[in-house]
C-alpha cells in the first residue's frame, strides 16, 4: 500500500547538504559584497561611484554641503566599533550566565529521562511498537542531552553571527545613504540576507548532519533515534528564551531610559550623541532585535523540523525506514533556501528602489515572490520526496493520506504566513488607515493615542487567527500532527527570506542611529528613517510570522507529546485538563507582567543615570564634554541578566513542575491553555507596538497634507505619538515576541520530557487517591 | 441509596418567597432611611443634627463657611434632577431598541426550539431517560421563548430600579457630606444597599414564582420544565449585555471627552459645572456603573440557579422529585439574602466610620463578615436541604455525591470570591505598593506610568485563577457540573452585600461630581473623593466577583450543553475543537477593540462638542454663561445606541452561527476557549483600569510624604497619571465588565439552542463529508 518515494535514497543523502552549502555559500557572497562599502576614509567618490547603477541622486550629500567626508567617515567607524564591542561584550556575559543554566538542564535532562528504567543499559520493547525492539531509555538521555546542547549552540552560533553582521553593515548602511535611499537599502537588505541564509542554511546542516552521525548508534531504531533528536529543538527554543528576554530587556530598558530623558526631557533628537544612553539604546537593537529574534527564528525552524521527524518516525516512513520520505521535512526547508535565493536576487539585482515609497512594496514584494516559487518548490517535493500514498500516526491509529493531501498541508502554512504577513503590514504600516487613524488619535492626547493603538492590536488578531485555524483545520484533517508540524514548516519554508527583511529593520535603525551620531546632514537621517519605518512593519511582519508558526509548531509538538505520554483524549470537560487550560492560559500574562515590569524597573534606573550625568558632567548639553556611556551599558547588562531569570524560570520550570506534581493531563491543559491564550497576547502586543512606532514616523516624516496637520516634531499631537511609542517599546520588542518561545518551549520540553512524566508524573494526584 | 432532603417541601416553598419578601422589605426599610435626608432646602440642621449618631464633625461646612445652606440644597436638588431625568431618558432609548432585538431573539428562540421536532404538539420520549415521556420541543420552545422575556424583563427592571435609586441617594450623599464623612458613607452605604437587596430578593422569587407556574404545565416532567427556566438566564444575560455595553459606552465617552478637554486642554477640575459634558459624565455613571452592573449581576445569579437546576433535573434529585434538594440552588440563594442582612446591619448600625481611612476596611470587613456567617448558612443548607447522599448526573453517568461535599462544592465557591476580592483590593487600592509604585512611575512620565499598569493588571489574574483553578477541581471532582455550578453560586450568594458595595462607588462618584457642581467647599470634595478612591477598589472587587462567577458559571452551563447536545468528549486534539478553541479565545479581543475603539470614536466626537461650545459660547469659562448640557448627553447616547449593536450581535450571533455551520464540538471549543482567554483580559483590564484610577487619586489626594512628593493636582506626574486614567476608563468600564457577560452568555445561549444545534447544527461539515 505504502510505496516509497521517487527521490532515492542517496540523492536526499546529497542535496540537503549541497543546498545548505549553496545558501552558506551565498551568505558569504553577500557579505562580500557588502564589505565592499568601506569603513576607511580613502573610499568615497573614487571606488565605488562609477559602478552605480543607481544612478539616482549619485553624489555625496556630504560633498554637497561641504562636510570633510574623512572625519565622517572616521566617526562612523568609530561609533560602529563603540556598538559591536557593546554589543559583542553583553551576550558574552549573557552566554556565560545561561551557560551555567543549560549546563544544569542538561544533567536534568539526563537525569530524569535516564532515571525512566532506572538507567538500565537493557534494550527494550519500543513504545509504540510493542515487537520490535529499541534502544535504552539511557540512549535516550545521553542522545537528548548531546542534542540539546547542541541545538543551544547553534542558537547561541545564529544569535552571534547575526549580532556581528548587523554591526558590520549598520555603519555601511549609514555611508551608503549618502548615495540615495536605494543604495542604502539595498547594502541594509543585503546584510539581512547574510543573516537569513546563514541561519536557515547553518541550522539545516547542523540538524541533517547530527541525524546521520545519531543514526550510526540507533541503526534502525528510528523511533528512539527521533526521540532524541528533539532535543534539538528544546535546545534552541531554550538559548532563544533567554536571548529574547535578555536582549529585549536590554534594548528596552535602554531605548525607553534614553527616550524619556532626551526626547522628553531634554528636547534633543533621538539618538543625540549628547545623550549618555544612545550607545547602548544602539547596542540594544542588534542584541535584543538581531541577536535575540535569530535565536528564536531559529528554534522555530528547529522545532518544527523535530516535530514533524518525531511523528514521521512513527508513521509508515520510519516503520518501513523509507529515508527520503522520513527527510520530507528538510527536504523542504532545503528547496526553500533555493527559493529565498532567486527571491533575494530579485530585491538586489532585478529590480530598484528609486524612491522612499518604493521601499515597503519591494519588501512586501519579497514575501509575495517567495511564497509562489515555493508553492512550486513543495509541489516538487511533495511528488518527488514522498510515496504516492502513506500512513501517518493518528493518537493511536495510522491514517492513509496521498502526497497530494500533504503538499495542501505544506502550502495551507505558507500562505497563511503571507496572509499572517499581509494583515500584519495593514494593521502596522503608516501607509494605511488603521495606522493614521491612531496618529490621527493623538490630536487629543496621548490618552486616546493609547485607547487606539490598543484597539488596533486587539483587532490585529482578528484574521491572523482565522488564518491559522484554517491552516490547522486543514492540515490536521488530512494528515494529524504530522499535517500540522508541516504546515508550520510550509510557514518557515521561507524563513531565509523572512529573516533578511526583519534583519533589514534593526539594521536601518543602527544606520540611522550613526548618522545622528556621526553630525551628518538630517537629508541623511530623512532617509534611513525612512528605511526604519519600513523596518518597522518588517520587524512586525516578522513577529507575525514567528508568532503563527509558533502556534502551529506548538501543536505538532503538544500532539506528538500527548502520543508520547500515553494519553488519550484530552477531554476539556475533566477536572485535570480544565484547570490546566485556565492556568496556562494565565501564564502569558505572568510572563507579561513580569518582562513589561523589568523593563520598566531597569528604565527608570537608566532615567536616574542618564539625568544624574546631565546634571553632574559640566558642558555635556553643550556637546563640549563626552557622556559616560560606558555606565548606561553597564546598567542595561546588569538589569537584563538580572531580571531574565524570573520568566525564563517561569517558562522553563513550569512544564516540569505540571508534569511531575500534577500529570500528563493537566500538563496537557496547560500547553493548550498557554497556546491558545499566547498567540492573541504575542499578536496584539506585536502590533499595537509596531502601530505607535510608525504612528510617530508618520507625523514625524510629515509626508501628506494630514500628517503634517499633525506635526512637526515637538507639537502636542507628536509628543502623544512617542508616549505612545515607548510604550509600545516593551509590547513589541519584549513581551510580545517572547511569547511564542514561551509556547513553542513549553511543548517541546514536554516532548522530551515526554517519557518521564508517562513514568513518574502525576506526584501529586497519586499520593491522594 | 438516595433519601429525602430532611427539610419538608412545604417548608421549602415558603422558606424561598419569605426570604425573598424579607430582603425586599428590608430594601425598602433603608431607602425609608435614606428618604430621611431632605432635598429641600427647609431640612439642614434641625430636624436630623440632633439624632446624629455620628456625632463626629456635626455640623455643616456651609454653616461653618457662611455659605448659603438653602441656595446650595435647592442646586443639588436641581442637579440631581437633571441626572436623574438623563439617566431614565437614556434607559428608555436603550430599552427600546434593545426591546426590537430581544423581540427578534424571541421569536428566534421559538423558531428554532420549535424546529427541533417540526413544531409537532406529541409528546416525545424524555432525552436523558427514554424510558419515560416527557413534553413535547414545541413545549420547551414556548415556554424557554416565555422565560428569556421575563430573565429580560427582570434584568430590565433590575438595572432601572437599581439606577432610580442611585440617582435619588447621590445629591442625598453630597448633603451628608458636609456633616461628615461617616454620615455621607452610610447614606451611600445604604443606597447600595438598597439595590443589593431589591436585585437579590427580586431576582430569587422571580425564578421561584415561574418555576412553580411552569411546574402547573409540565407536572412531573423536570426534565422539560428545568430546560425551559434556562431561558431565564438567557434572557437576563442578554439584556445585561446590552446593558453593560451601551451603558459603558455612555459612560466613558463622556468621561473621556470630558476629561480631555476639561482637564487636560482648560485645566478645569472635573465635574466642573463649566464644562459641557459634565452632566452626561454623571448620567454616564448611572447607566453603566449601576444600572448595567444590576443586569450583569441580576444576569450571573439567574445563570448560575439556572445552570445548577437543569443539571439537578437530570440527577437524582429530578429523578426522583425531591422538591426541596432541586431547589438547594435558591435555598442558598434565600439564606444569603439573610446573612447579608445581618452583615449589613454590621456596618449601617454597629460599626462607625469616623475617619477616612476607615472606609475600605469597613468595607472589606462586609466582605469577611458575609463569607463568615454564610460558610455556616451554606453548612445548614447543606445538611437540612440535600440527602445525605444522591447521584448527580457526569456526562452520561451517574456520580454518587454525599451532601458535606457538596457544602464543600458551594464553600470553596464562596471564599474563593473571598480571596479574589482581596486580591483584587490589593491591586487596586491605594493603601498597597502596587498602586503606590504605579503612582511612582508617573515621575518618569505617561509612559512609565502606563507600563508600569498594564504589568500590574497582568500580574493581577495571577491568584485569581490559581483561586478559580481551585474552585473547579474540588467542585468537578466532588459533584461534576453540578458541583461548578453551586460553587458559582456560593460566590454569588453574598451578592447583596457584594452589590451594596458595588454600587456604594458610583454614587459617591457621583455625589462628588454634585459637590463641584453645585459650588460646594473643597472639604467636602475631599470627603467625597475619600469614599469614591474607596469605592474604585470596591467597583474592582465587584468585577473581580462577577468574573470569577462567570468563569465558574459559564463552566457549568457549557458542561449542561455538552451534555444535552449529546457530545461525549470535548477532545482538545482533533481538528474541530482545537480550532473552535483558538477562535474562542480570539472573541474577546475582537469585542474588546469594537468597544475601545467605540468609547475613543465617541469621546472624539464629544471633545469636539464640548470644545466647540468653550470656544463659541461667550462667557462659559467665566462662569457667567451656562454650557448646553444636552447636546453632549445626545451624543452619548446615539454613540451608546449605534456603537452597542455591532459588539452586541457578536455575542448573540457567534454560538448561533458556528453551532448552525461547524456544530457542536466546534462550539464546544468556542466556548472553551472564550472562557479560559476571556477572563484573563477581564481581570487585567478592570484591575489595570482601577488602579490607575486609584494611582491619580493617591497623588491628588496626598496623604503621605510620598504622595505629596508626586503632587500636586497639576504637577507633571499627576498629569502622567491622568492619562492612566483616563486609558484606564474603557478598559475598567467598558471593555473588560463587558467581557464576563460575553463569556457567560455564550454558554447560556448554546445550552438555550442545545436541541436545535444537536438535531440542526454542522451544517457546513455535513456538507462536505
Amino acid at each position: 500500500m505504502t510505496g516509497k518515494a521517487l527521490l532515492p535514497e542517496l540523492w536526499t543523502e546529497i542535496l540537503v547538504p549541497v543546498c545548505a552549502v549553496v545558501g552558506i555559500a551565498f551568505s558569504l557572497f553577500q557579505w562580500y559584497i557588502v564589505s565592499g562599502v568601506k569603513l576607511t576614509a580613502d573610499r568615497g567618490a573614487s571606488s565605488e561611484s562609477e559602478d552605480g547603477k543607481n544612478g539616482n541622486e549619485d553624489y555625496l550629500i556630504e560633498e554637497e554641503e561641504g562636510v570633510n567626508d574623512q572625519s565622517v567617515v572616521a566617526k562612523c567607524a568609530e561609533i560602529q566599533t563603540a556598538i559591536s564591542e557593546g554589543a559583542t561584550s553583553f551576550l558574552f556575559t549573557e552566554y556565560k550566565y545561561v551557560g551555567v543554566f543549560m549546563v544544569l538542564f542538561a544533567a536534568i535532562i539526563f537525569l530524569f529521562l535516564g532515571s525512566v528504567q532506572g538507567f538500565s543499559t537493557k534494550s527494550q520493547p519500543c513504545t509504540y511498537d510493542k515487537t520490535t525492539t529499541c534502544k535504552p531509555a539511557l540512549a535516550t538521555a545521553v542522545f537528548s542531552t548531546i542534542s540539546f546542547v547542541l541545538g543551544a549552540v547553534t542558537s547561541v552560533l545564529s544569535g552571534f553571527l547575526g549580532m556581528k553582521i548587523a554591526t558590520y553593515a549598520n555603519a555601511r548602511t549609514t555611508l551608503e545613504a549618502r548615495r540615495g535611499v536605494g543604495k542604502a537599502f539595498i547594502v541594509a537588505f543585503r546584510s539581512g540576507a547574510v543573516m537569513g541564509f546563514l541561519l536557515a542554511a547553518n541550522g539545516l546542516l547542523v540538524l541533517y548532519i547530527t541525524i546521520n552521525l545519531f543514526k550510526i548508534y540507533y541503526g534502525d531504531d528510528w523511533e528512539g533515534l527521533f526521540e532524541s533528536i528533539t532535543g534539538y529543538g528544546l535546545g534552541g527554543s531554550s538559548m532563544a528564551l533567554f536571548g529574547r528576554v535578555g536582549g529585549g530587556i536590554y534594548t528596552k530598558a535602554a531605548d525607553v531610559g534614553a527616550d524619556l530623558v532626551g526626547k522628553v526631557e531634554r528636547n534633543i533628537p533621538e539618538d543625540d550623541p549628547r545623550n549618555p544612553a544612545v550607545i547602548a539604546d544602539n547596542v540594544g537593537d542588534n542584541v535584543g532585535d538581531i541577536a535575540g529574534m535569530g535565536s528564536d527564528l531559529f528554534g522555530s525552524y528547529a522545532e518544527s523540523s523535530c516535530a514533524a521527524l518525531v511523528v514521521a518516525s512513527i508513521s509508515s516512513f520510519g516503520i518501513n525506514h523509507d529515508f527520503t520520505a522520513m527527510l520530507f521535512p528538510l527536504l523542504i526547508s532545503s528547496v526553500g533556501i533555493l527559493v529565498c535565493l532567486i527571491t533575494t536576487l530579485y530585491a538586489t539585482d532585478i529590480s530598484e528602489i528609486k524612491a522612499v515609497k518604493e521601499i515597503e512594496p519591494a519588501l512586501k514584494n519579497q514575501l509575495i515572490i517567495s511564497t509562489v516559487i515555493m508553492t512550486a518548490g513543495i509541489a516538487v517535493v511533495s511528488w518527488i520526496g514522498l510515496p504516492s500514498s502513506f500512513t501517518i500516526f493518528n493518537f493511536g491509529t495510522q491514517k492513509v493520506v496521498k502526497n497530494w493531501e500533504l503538499f495542501l498541508c505544506v502550502a495551507v502554512g505558507l500562505w497563511a504566513g503571507l496572509i499572517i504577513g499581509f494583515v500584519t503590514e495593514y494593521y502596522t504600516s503608516n501607509a494605511y488607515s488603521p495606522v493614521q487613524d491612531v496618529a490621527d488619535s493623538c490630536r487629543t492626547g496621548a490618552a486616546t493615542n493609547v485607547i487606539f493603538g490598543l484597539a488596533l492590536g486587539y483587532k490585529s488578531v482578528i484574521i491572523p487567527i482565522f488564518a491559522i485555524a484554517v491552516s490547522i483545520f486543514v492540515s490536521f484533517s488530512f494528515a494529524a500532527m504530522y499535517g500540522v508540524a508541516v504546515a508550520a514548516l510550509g510557514m518557515l519554508s521561507t524563513i531565509a527570506t523572512g529573516l533578511a527583511i526583519d534583519a533589514y529593520g534593526p539594521i536601518s535603525d543602527n544606520a540611522g542611529g550613526i548618522a545622528e551620531m556621526a553630525g551628518m546632514s538630517h537629508r541623511i537621517r530623512e532617509r534611513t528613517d525612512a528605511l526604519d519605518a519600513a523596518g518597522n512593519t518588517t520587524a512586525a511582519i516578522g513577529k507575525g510570522f514567528a508568532i503563527g508558526s509558533a502556534a502551529l509548531v506548538s501543536l505538532a509538538l503538544f500532539g506528538a507529546f500527548v502520543s508520547r505520554a500515553g494519553v488519550q483524549t484530552v477531554d476539556v470537560l475533566t477536572p485535570k485538563v480544565v484547570i490546566g487550560l485556565l492556568v496556562g492560559a494565565m501564564l502569558p500574562y505572568w510572563f507579561s507582567a513580569m518582562t513589561m515590569k523589568s523593563v520598566g524597573s531597569a528604565a527608570l534606573k537608566m532615567v536616574e543615570e542618564v539625568r544624574r550625568q546631565f546634571n553632574t558632567i559640566p558642558g555635556l548639553m553643550e556637546g563640549t564634554a563626552k557622556p559616560d556611556y560606558a555606565t548606561c551599558v553597564k546598567i542595561s547588562t546588569d538589569a537584563s541578566i538580572k531580571e531574565m531569570i524570573p520568566p525564563g524560570c517561569l517558562v522553563m520550570l513550569t512544564p516540569l513542575i505540571v508534569g511531575f506534581f500534577f500529570g500528563v493531563e493537566t500538563l496537557s491543559g496547560v500547553l493548550a491553555g498557554s497556546l491558545v491564550s499566547g498567540v492573541q497576547v504575542a499578536l496584539s502586543a506585536s502590533n499595537t507596538g509596531g502601530a505607535w512606532d510608525n504612528a510617530k514616523k508618520y507625523i514625524e516624516a510629515g509626508a501628506s497634507e494630514h500628517a503634517r496637520s499633525l506635526g512637526p516634531k515637538g507639537s502636542e499631537p507628536h509628543k502623544a505619538a512617542v508616549i505612545g511609542d515607548t510604550i509600545g517599546d516593551p509590547l513589541k520588542d519584549t513581551s510580545g515576541p517572547s511569547l511564542n518561545i514561551l509556547i513553542k518551549l513549553m511543548a517541546v520540553e514536554s516532548l522530551v520530557f515526554a517519557p518521564f512524566f508517562a513514568t513518574h508524573g502525576g506526584f501529586l494526584f497519586r499520593i491522594f487517591s
